[in-house]
């Protein structure tokens, strides 16, 4: 038996409407490239979404259309996050960041039909619109608009807010898609459902989420290329915030400037950002005034828990770690303290809020150890983490040969390794392609580089798992000492015997002048692989 | 083209699930009918849930049964609200303090299979139950079970929890049910869904609605009899929140004593229940600890503005003004400050706690006037209000005759008359019943009532439509003086000019010694109808 009530549509369409019904007052605030700010209201913002959907209706956009964006943080870039959807078609934020040879391929296999580039970044569009073979139509934001393109206002100017009549829009209909880029293979599509994003917003303003709300003015750092900016701009219309995009200034002075202009109260990004904004407030404290800042949310990667303290302990500003995916639209967890956590000790606390956090409400974890099965909520164990949840992709869009990301049981697998506590907290140990998996048990890469590399003479250590007949895999730590600091391997394997059991310490370190790196400076295991898995290994396994 | 997201159910599974698996410590804590409190954990309560839900199996419960309740706020109850609908039954709620009449009526108009009964509230059932027909099986929480009746506790000792598995749940079936009884015909049902309870929850936690959360400690005075206790036995399970029930003890130093001993954060419940507490706070000030209050939800009816003053100047205690409907799960809106409000006067902040506030996300809201065109958003006109929302009735359970409560389009009608400001901030004015219509337009009853009762000569004031040939309807006002007070029609007249315009002024105005009232108090004004509808009018109108 049904339950008797209305079949009301969680579409992008209820956000648009209570953004322009109860907000239509509130302002939307963008740094444009002369570094001067321009401001308009949701009322404003409302009319023109509408507009931008009536006139690429006009231009020839279908229902599911993918209408690609390559755009800095700024309020057209909002209007395509609501104008194109809510008229059926489907915007994919296209990553600036990214070779020329993969925007190819992922403008392709997405089939765009549209693009909506900032002038400034038309450059790169150059570099590989020969090789896209399915965008007809260029929508140019600025003043300079090539031949055959359109500019962003001239299209507006064709289409009146009046002529939008909403089409009736399914929540499982697809409303936005963004591409990750695996460490392996080609990029893969995430194609995020209007019901998915509106969950996603409700829960992101719930308290002890994210607590985005009406009295919030927030500023996403985070590129709204990178899963839909963490939600902020469907989240901050939906419940009606004052919203600051930063455009395409990022350097810190813009940005704390910003914060200090605009009164913000919650912003999000990288921890790259926030170390960044730290060294500045270190070296003058006081110049801004950020009382108004409640919560910095930083995701993407572990935030150090130095940087946490550091932020907190010299200026009073309270980061919030949060862990999420791509796949997960993508707030996964939030490490806002428990109840039992108030009136802890600093250190405890500071402990806790470096972790990843607590699931968001809908979503669900588990985690898998190496042999398969569930490890227990301990905090040490170590699992695969695995999620499912009303806003967690169920495959890629078109890439049949990586549904082995989803587990027989539909969870999908995240590829982190990771430990759970008793309160349900996650912390990230590793990826599963650099775990060390010997004897049929895990040993964390991470966590012996980070007590490697807090033994005084060790500069940095890269550990990477190296064949082994009896065990499968063994550690083997790659060492580079400071200049002038001496430690044998027996002296690092004592340091390491502090921490971890006996089966996990190496049985090999190698002292090198230089760990290979990636162009945004991680440790290129894979070289490494190459350069020590053919040797045998020098030691007895435990 | 649909996304490709998970097709995550949302059902009361997902909230049991969340409860256990991340709240397991928390607490649960009832006043028993001894006056002692007994205390476990969302780990008993999970475990003593599913045991329910596979005992109520093992009596015959098939997917979509009703299992009939009729019980005070406590643990056990909390029990079925989560056990029967995770187990594929239907949880519905009797109103003890209805009459034998209507329960009977309920009773077997939702064909209720088995019921779930306080042992105090034995003689109720026993007051219809030779007349109820479908119930098959008494279930009695308590020690006395009369024969042919089973105990709660022995019920549950046939079943582990082991033997629960979850069964497959489709969002849109029915979970909960409530009767409503209307002023008119006979008491209506309303058929909530898994989906419109869970997100119903969602909401209920967002920051900047109810923001239940798990560092609340929440105590609902409202009876889970009443529109699912407000939602909060769902909402706080799912967010984790401590759950203080009061048992069957409502008197003010009761559940005072709750609020200081558990230090309850969050309480919710009726007008009535506050003015009580304020008359004992206000007696004895400081007597009672209640600095970890940081909320008292009030609804049902209109929170006087005096009372929402007295609490916040005389003890520093907030109470925050809700609105909703048993046809909406039932949260409609909330009157917490908006941003533009945080600077304002006292004088203008307390005007606006008096509304009934702004819609929770995914509600909407519009108002249409007397002659059916919608009204402005001017804080003046009046019109009736019309709601959609997930969680909003879609019709009655088997009451083909109220379909008019629906519009063409489908939103539900309220029933109430209200205006609705800029912000979106909805007034109640009035009942439909009650509003009178005159050339076209509507007075408010209400208005003109609490006008003349500002007067200093004026004890009490009802105002009536009476048929009026020219006008359709006019506003007649009954008044009663106050003792050894004096004034004319002309003098009220005067009094209510400086407010009203004058086509809302009554043509007559009717000294009386007293109003005849309602069993709780309300003003009959079917009963003064009647007396005075068929004089004539005595004045022409303006």
């Amino acid at each position: 038996m049904d339950g008797l009530i209305m079949d009301f549509p969680l579409n992008l369409q209820a956000i648009l409407r209570r953004g322009e019904q109860l907000f239509g007052g509130k302002e939307i605030v963008t740094r444009l490239p002369d570094r001067s700010f321009h401001r308009y209201t949701y009322t404003d913002m409302a009319a023109r979404a509408k507009r931008l959907g009536v006139a690429l209706g006009k231009l020839g956009m279908r229902r599911g259309d993918r209408v690609a964006t390559l755009c800095w943080n700024h309020y057209r870039h909002l209007e395509t996050y609501l104008g194109v959807p809510c008229a059926g078609g489907v915007v994919h934020t296209l990553n600036l960041r990214l070779h020329a040879n993969d925007l190819t391929y992922i403008a392709n296999h997405a089939g765009d039909r549209f693009l909506i580039v900032d002038e400034s970044l038309l450059p790169i569009w150059d570099s590989f619109k020969d090789r896209a073979t399915t965008i007809e139509q260029v929508i140019v934001i600025g003043d300079t608009v090539p031949g055959g393109a359109i500019g962003y206002e001239e299209l507006l100017a064709t289409a009146s807010a009046d002529e939008y009549s909403e089409p009736e829009i399914g929540e499982r209909e697809a409303a936005a898609m963004c591409y990750t880029s695996g460490t392996t293979g080609m990029p893969k599509a995430v194609l995020y459902s209007h019901r998915g994003i509106v969950l996603h917003s409700i829960v992101s303003g719930m308290a002890g989420a994210l607590s985005l709300q009406e009295s919030d003015t927030t500023l996403p750092v985070v590129p709204m290329f990178h899963a839909n900016a963490w939600g902020f701009p469907f989240t901050c219309t939906f419940v009606g915030a004052k919203q600051v995009f930063p455009g395409p200034f990022l350097d810190p002075p813009s940005l704390l400037e910003a914060f200090e202009q605009e009164k913000v109260t919650v912003t999000a990004g990288v921890p790259t950002i926030w170390l960044g904004i730290l060294q500045v407030l270190d070296a003058e404290p006081g110049k801004y005034d950020l009382s108004s800042l409640r919560g910095m949310i930083v995701g993407g990667s572990a935030a150090p828990r130095a940087m946490i303290e550091g932020f907190q302990e010299r200026h009073g500003l309270k980061v919030i770690q949060a862990w999420g995916m791509t796949e997960m639209s993508p707030l996964g967890t939030v490490a806002e303290l428990t109840s039992d956590l108030e009136d802890a000790p600093p250190d405890e606390q500071y402990r806790f809020r470096a972790k990843q956090g607590l699931p968001a409400a809908l979503v669900e974890i588990r985690a898998r150890g190496a042999e398969g099965s569930a490890v227990p909520w301990d905090g040490q164990s170590l699992g695969e983490l695995e999620v499912r949840g009303p806003w967690v992709a169920s495959s890629y869009y078109e890439s049949p040969d990586s549904a082995d990301r989803w587990t027989d049981d539909g969870w999908f697998r995240t590829g982190d390794i990771v430990t759970i506590d008793a309160r349900g907290c996650i912390e990230i140990a590793d990826r599963t392609k650099d775990v060390i998996k010997s004897g049929g048990e895990w040993i964390s890469s991470v966590a012996l580089e980070n007590s490697l590399m807090a033994h005084p003479a060790v500069a940095e250590s890269a550990v990477i798992a190296i064949p082994d007949e009896k065990w499968a895999e063994r550690p083997l730590a790659v060492v580079v000492l400071k200049e002038g600091a001496t430690a044998t391997a027996d002296e690092l394997r004592d340091h390491l015997g502090r921490e971890f059991a006996k089966w996990w310490l190496p049985d090999r370190i190698e002292f090198v002048a230089e760990i290979p790196k990636t162009a945004v400076g991680k440790f290129k295991k894979t070289a490494l692989r190459e350069m020590f898995a053919g040797e045998a290994t020098g030691a007895a396994a435990p």
